[in-house]
């Protein structure tokens, strides 16, 4: 816990985009949801929550990293300033988080106006979103926009991560058995913009086509689908375009939509978690009697649990 | 909502072991928390919560499934009766969760006693996980021993299933880069029992080594490393013993910790689950105001919570 002056300095610190005040609020952020609560209150809303939230997801291997990176690049010849966070799934048993990918942010490693951070989890189950919203609130509230937010898309969180953003990036890449498997986890239903990775690759316009193919076949619009060579930096300027062009004024309902549902989830995950804290407390000692009454099988975890809720709690 | 006559008829013809009603209560687990909390009350403790619950996980393409359908096939000659649960982390968006490489389990296919079945979420945050628990009660109290949950393991939910069953294996290949990827994420951690699938590959003693490396340079006991090549049943009845041995007297103390953390868990998780569906009931309208006021920048998600868990919250 931070104290309110300590806690009235980081915020203005990170306001005035120090470096290592950043680093500093981060951290709270990771590991602290109530310190982050805290922090986030002190932080207002004056320098923030006006960012362009982009989450980037896809399968492994297809070039994710790289196009983030060159699309940072790209917002910085418009005197862009950029945050990055890079969620690994891997993370909560990790401690220190850092994609081995990363290296490939080298170019952008000495740009003060690109902030790169990678992020792990406070642990619980939906810790991981809940750090990542407030570790983008805190680089809006630090002046970079857009904020990336990178998952790898195969697990449960990382996508609703991802899915969770103003606007959803999805990365593919031709072979893999991609195509298939991203159709298959409705992946494709995330995606305000698909951009197809390695398009130099000789099986890419059947991959493609494939996925033209695949979003005819539903109800609703086609998202743009977008080829990319990002290690080239071809077709890197089109995405970032597209990303764009969600905030023009005739296309911005379906982003205001996204922040509306967004946060509603994180008030109600914030008020659910505060409420749990509370209530939990010096509840300890009958939590632990009601579970060794299960795993002696004298009650169900379903019964325990309607004790709890009733108040009909006991020592046992 | 199922009727209490329902209810009761399912349950008796799940305790019995019938294939249809297992279909169907697995059903109503995977997609109404509530009706799976009275399902399983109906069901009682009296069949169930004895199975040995084993875990399964490791990086994709490493022969999880083809080692699960082998272990199956061991403990089959033992005159077992087996439950497998095959958790898809890309399910949340695909409606129907069927891992594609449910195929090698085919040689099973037609065997009544060895049940699989994939299992999709819930939704929510933790939804996986709570289902995946209550799926495993119902094959619990089926009858089936040990029940078998595999996932894929590069998911924070999906590593945090297998951890949570009473026993943990953790499987890896040779190559592909597991073995820097898994030490960084911390997967060994999670590991009751390594097996490297696959031994046959040249690079397979060399993984071996570097794992045992890996585990002298820490604290604690080393859990045993495995050598199988489950595709052709080899070294598969050395982990199953490993795997039986973890319900021996001299050993179960680990297990019975594990159990009652799980325990402890479950009930926690279902008691929040409860209050905050009791509590959000009818909040819905404030919910909405409070978000609007977010996106408009009058205050933070941090202090509409604040509002809402002090009781504070108003129409806007």
């Amino acid at each position: 816990m931070l104290e309110a002056g300590t806690l009235k300095a980081l915020a203005e610190a990170v306001r005035r985009g120090d470096a290592r005040a950043l680093a500093r609020a981060l951290t709270v952020v990771e590991n602290d949801p109530a310190g982050a609560a805290d922090l986030l209150r002190a932080l207002g809303t004056a320098g923030g929550a006006r960012a362009h939230r982009v989450g980037v997801t896809g399968p492994p291997g297809v070039g994710k990293s790289t196009l983030v990176a060159a699309l940072a690049a790209a917002w910085r010849l418009l005197g862009k300033r950029i945050g990055i966070l890079a969620v690994d799934p891997t993370s909560p048993f990790s401690g220190g988080a850092l994609l081995g990918d990363r290296i490939r942010m080298g170019a952008l490693a000495g740009d003060a106006n690109v902030f790169i951070r990678s992020l792990a989890s406070r642990g619980a189950y939906g810790g991981l979103s809940a750090a990542a919203d407030d570790a983008a609130d805190v680089l809006d509230a630090a002046g970079f926009d857009p904020v990336v937010t990178e998952t790898v898309g195969v697990g449960q969180a990382e996508i609703e991560i991802a899915r969770a953003a103003d606007t959803t990036v999805l990365v593919l890449a031709p072979g893999q058995g991609d195509e298939i498997q991203a159709m298959k986890a409705g992946l494709l239903e995330v995606a305000d913009i698909l951009v197809v990775n390695q398009a130099d690759r000789r099986d890419a316009d059947r991959f493609v086509h494939a996925l033209e193919a695949a979003f005819d076949l539903r109800a609703g619009p086609r998202p743009p689908i977008l080829e990319t060579i990002a290690s080239k930096g071809e077709g890197v300027g089109e995405v970032r375009e597209a990303i764009d062009a969600r905030l023009r004024p005739d296309a911005q309902e379906a982003v205001g939509t996204r922040r509306l549902e967004r946060a509603r989830r994180r008030i109600r995950a914030e008020v659910d978690r505060r409420r749990a804290e509370t209530w939990w407390a010096g509840r300890g000692d009958v939590l632990d009697a009601a579970a060794l009454g299960v795993t002696a099988g004298e009650l169900t975890v379903a019964d325990a649990a309607a004790e709890f809720a009733e108040g009909k709690e006991r020592d046992r």
